[in-house]
């Protein structure tokens, strides 16, 4: 593994070979297994996951990130997005938990100074701990006063992957007065920190199980060894937006995945034919397989898409410090071409697998409308449609988007 | 009103004038204000529609297709059709229950001797009647055993649209045995009648509200008094397919309406704006109001399409007996364009509203999703596909399908 | 037929009958069948449609609209649409041609006094005059300087249709100086007049046979003789520019609708099968029906609303003067729609007829591509997206665009 | 290089480094630029491509395959691949001469005796051969009847690519008579051959460059020297035709490339911007934005996954004898996914990429057209419905396509 010299800010370098992709991948389908068995159920009894959490904490998928020498697997994020994708398949919403522990921890290598990273990697290792966040953009943002040599945390945050069943939610906030006034500090809590409130009013059409409640925060004790750092815009720490929307583009893809393979057996398990075929079984028409066909081949175009870019990123991470704000916004770019096809098709097949598994697969003891409902919620993050403008300006005059937590 | 002479097996004539639309349309949208006021909330109960049943009865819209001279509105299709459209934009399940009701109930006109009709509309008229049906084709059929001068039912139907809610059920069986061996009976049975067994097992992703529960005969007695008439392949009587058929189409198209209407006023109330827009408002912005744009513009021209084949409906149906083969074949394969193009537009609308209406639309508070598992569960009662190769196989051999009741 | 009392600005009422609709088709028919036998050859010559003008002129299509009192037809816009689209199926380029003149000779109606107006439609139609235009609303406005009791008019004009071979050509320019600084007046000049120059400069993709070059105006004398009106902002006068959209979507419809039409003969005409379908020919195998028959079941919804929208344009436009900017603004809503869903139908049916009818059907022999270069090029006149934010924004605000030559 | 020994029918083993792909890539650069200079011009003559057969010859892209050993470029699919992706940006029909070419040489791996080898390599870059062919499965099989040792050979091909140009061109026909009746041989006459007459009857859509046009063959004697050999079922031989297929993908995303890259050009030319736009020009206006972003991100999807098909070539054909059926077939399913979305991708972007460009670029001085006249006359060599049927059955079924010329 690499080394937190001092021109690296991050603990990442090489890439993935192929038996670490495919121990990861045995790992990942064995959890997606597991959750496959009961997924309906649990979707509908719509509990803070933390049977789940355990199966990932369990599996060893927590600490893929983490780099060998602080007792990590020392894995690369091609493996992590990968991991992401077959969870996908069979559960979006802790392919989501996963997708967003992965980046809420990475911060680490994102934010920490090199000094103090490998206390971080310890304690999360040891700690066995689930990352939930809370940073979404669209509420005002949360305010840190200065008190005491450490700061009180005032604040409600929407939409907070994880808050509910993580072992420590990671949290942005200005500073407002004193020596840091302005400057925006991650920094790191547990859940069960005096004056932070979990809502769990999470309660939308998909990804029922991402314990996405809205956290009050009341006069919250934010002591310097919370602190993980600052929030820059160094191209490197940057990097860890397109990694987010990355990770939405490998769940999208899984989702299309696992519904073109419930919608394959569905539509293998069909009784007779349609009256007018002229085939023996609904499988053997060949309108049918027509359909089943075009949403196969343009999943497949976005697989391609996705695992090309997914190989990159370790090379862009690797990078580290040397990375120019050029580099990363083409990178960004091009995963917003991912984000705008990953979402069609990953919207496209959910709902379009119905033409070929017919009105008995609405039955609700077949579920099979979770794909939609997963991918139809999640993908409304942020609009695509500004993806697509995302990339139509910088194709057309090289313009990037100011940097955000969406671009 | 038209007169049931010996030519005519069809009770219905003329069309409808600007004030039958029009106070029939006002009658349906205080129906449907009504219902809107806690669809989400019947929806998830997923309790038999009873009072909804009640409400349809006090309208007066069950009676609108019954003749004037037996106690009905002496309304046209088109209004009924129109009705439907309305009740769609705010409640699919109940929209459904009235069209089939529409259907089953026009089967008196349809099947029955015009000597006979007299009686059975007054019937419905007196009893206040909720039609249901048990008739769907994909099952096998049910059969009727000679016994007594009557039969003895046997079989079991799924997808028994109305018949948990139904005050009568129509049902068709094959004669097996007897003078009348080989023939396929109409006969309606009140939803008590013994051996009638409802098993209440509906339970389907959209239409939650239609009490399609399958439905167990054993050894029902049927009587002679019970008996519709012969399901025949007479033109005219074969028109209750296309019939059905353009009911779904003004069902379909009705989900439109409805998530159209709802996602603008979601769209209007959004605060502030997509950080990179430059726009007040969300509402203002022009990148949304181009989808809603387009899918407004979509939805016109099914809309267009269905109000023509409605009025037409009239027309044809009042050729009563003089209506030929010809004529129904090339009418249902109109139906069947209309059929594709709102299938289409449903689906589409209700999938992709959300494109405007973003991620806090996804909270179950809302339930913008009912548009989208209504039409996306009806809309595949038969395969759309099959309705696109009925369009060009008519379109360039002028070739019709055989009679069923898909086609 | 109506009259030109003081209230009414222009001199139609009423709406067409079955008759006036069956008479003025038929000879729009024979009018598209003569085009047909021709059209790729005309199309590759490139020349001014001086025959193809001499043709609509002997069929009487062009004084269609002029009412009867001043020697024409009396007829009715519904059936003018109706004509256009017909044409269309056959030679896209005349459609357009004739689409034009009838708002160009329009223009009497919408913008001459009453008191002048039965002078102009007896000169068109003694002169059997084909109307050319001159505003494309794209280039800088041409200037009228008076002089002498009228004016000079100078500046270039790109898009000229029906300039090449029109008797006449209807021009708006701005007068500068004078009693009428800042007015713009509609003129009509016939084309030979001294100091204007045709360019003959079209040579485009589509829409070849138009004669839409550009004309060069130096120092033309413009009398007033020659002025037709000013041009207002009156509700009424502005109904011309839906009417011209409206006339766009009849021809793109028409262009689908021609397309399917040849579609199918090259489908039915195809030998053998392919070798993988078990059919006995193309056009017995439902992989190519299914195609055929969604193309036209899309295209029978916008023939819907064509054919609604052309018989409201007559009711109107018989409002006259008492047309408020409301209903106005309504309607030319309700146009875009149809202008967006025809774009679509055009141009999707245009580019995918060819998945019917195979390879062989490249062939320059065959000539199906006229459909598509024709479509191509005049749906870019104005750009559908902003006609979608225009019915979006309305949808949403009930807000209307400004008023121009495109909105 | 590869050697020919006993195991390896083919000569071709390994996988493209980034030098050889560097090294190849600016050379088809090169050559399109050149190509790009005069292609409108070029595409309208119509004429036989001399002077770019000459051009692809001085280029040394006509023996990248070729082994070293033989005096050829020891080059790989994937990089043969990449160069007809780059020419296809600028000039549809020579990309194709040369993918035709690629495959119509490599015949003499897949084809001919190990031992016979070395033989035809060295003719082909001794002689400068660009192929040509005469095989397309569509017509009558050609008939070779045997005669003195040899045969005389008679019928009709259409669709000959590269025929009109070639130096030599590539048969196939079955042997009627003698002790090879039946079987179906692969042999190379030159195009000066008694009895070979080229009819120079292409004049299609598009490909116009092709030098496509008929051949007939009238007793044109075929001598045991030019026989390449036996057209068997052996998996690597058949390799031949996922590889066409192969081809055409990078073909048709070259086209999309293509039309992007200018449709881009145009839309930075564009004067001014749309008059509610509120943007300064048309290239800053979202709208276009989001069109162009669109269009990008889907055409970066099937770039992705025609790059990873491209390297994967290599890999199946270096198993040579060792490919078994079921490689063959699954790798062929792969090839017929990408022939999918690259098919749609190009149609697509080739026809909507005037949605940016506006009216103007519609000037058949722009000649925007082609990218559309290209893809749409080559995309129709079969029928794209039946390769998603193809990939259907094999997800479903795991069912591989009789063996073809097309699948």
């Amino acid at each position: 593994m690499s080394t937190t010299d001092t021109l690296s800010r991050t603990p990442w370098s090489g890439t993935a070979d192929g038996a670490e992709l495919d121990r990861w991948k045995a790992v990942a389908r064995g959890v997606a297994d597991r959750l496959a068995a009961d997924v309906l159920e649990r979707d509908r009894a719509n509990r803070n996951p933390v049977a789940e959490a355990q199966l990932l904490r369990s599996s060893g998928l927590l600490d893929l990130l983490v780099p060998a020498e602080f007792g990590g697997a020392g894995g690369h994020f091609e493996t992590a997005f990968e991991t992401v994708r077959i969870l996908a398949t069979a559960d979006g919403s802790i392919a989501q938990l996963l997708a967003y522990h992965y980046f809420n921890q990475a911060c680490i290598g994102f934010y920490a100074d090199p000094a103090d990273q490998p206390h971080w990697w310890r304690r999360t290792v040891e700690g066995g701990w689930l990352w939930g966040d809370s940073v979404n953009p669209v509420d005002p943002t949360l305010v840190l006063t200065p008190e005491d040599g450490g700061y009180r945390l005032n604040g409600l945050k929407r939409f907070s992957t994880g808050s509910g069943v993580g072992d420590v939610i990671i949290i942005n906030a200005a500073v407002e007065g004193g020596e840091n006034h302005g400057k925006v500090l991650a920094f790191v809590l547990e859940a069960t920190r005096e004056g932070l409130e979990l809502l769990g009013d999470w309660d939308h059409l998909g990804q029922r199980l991402t314990a996405s409640g809205s956290v009050r925060y009341t006069d919250v004790p934010v002591r310097p060894a919370d602190i993980l750092g600052e929030v820059t815009e160094e191209p490197i720490a940057t990097l860890l937006t397109p990694g987010v929307q990355l990770g939405f583009g490998n769940f999208y893809l899984g989702v299309a995945e696992g519904a073109l393979a419930q919608g394959r057996d569905l539509l293998l398990a069909r009784q007779n034919a349609w009256f007018l075929s002229g085939a023996e079984t609904y499988a053997q028409d060949k309108v049918f397989q027509r359909v089943l066909g075009e949403l196969k081949a343009r999943t497949a175009a976005v697989a391609a898409l996705a695992e090309k870019l997914n190989r990159r990123f370790d090379a862009e991470v690797a990078r580290s410090s040397a990375l120019t704000a050029g580099q990363r916004g083409e990178y960004a770019v091009a995963i917003a071409e991912l984000k705008v096809v990953a979402t069609e098709v990953g919207v496209e097949v959910a709902n379009r697998i119905y033409e070929v598994t017919g009105a008995s697969s609405t039955s609700n003891a077949v579920g099979l409308d979770r794909y939609w409902r997963n991918v139809r919620t999640h993908s409304l993050h942020d609009p695509v449609d500004y993806k697509k403008i995302e990339v139509g300006a910088y194709f057309l005059h090289g313009e990037l988007q100011p940097l955000s937590l969406y671009t």
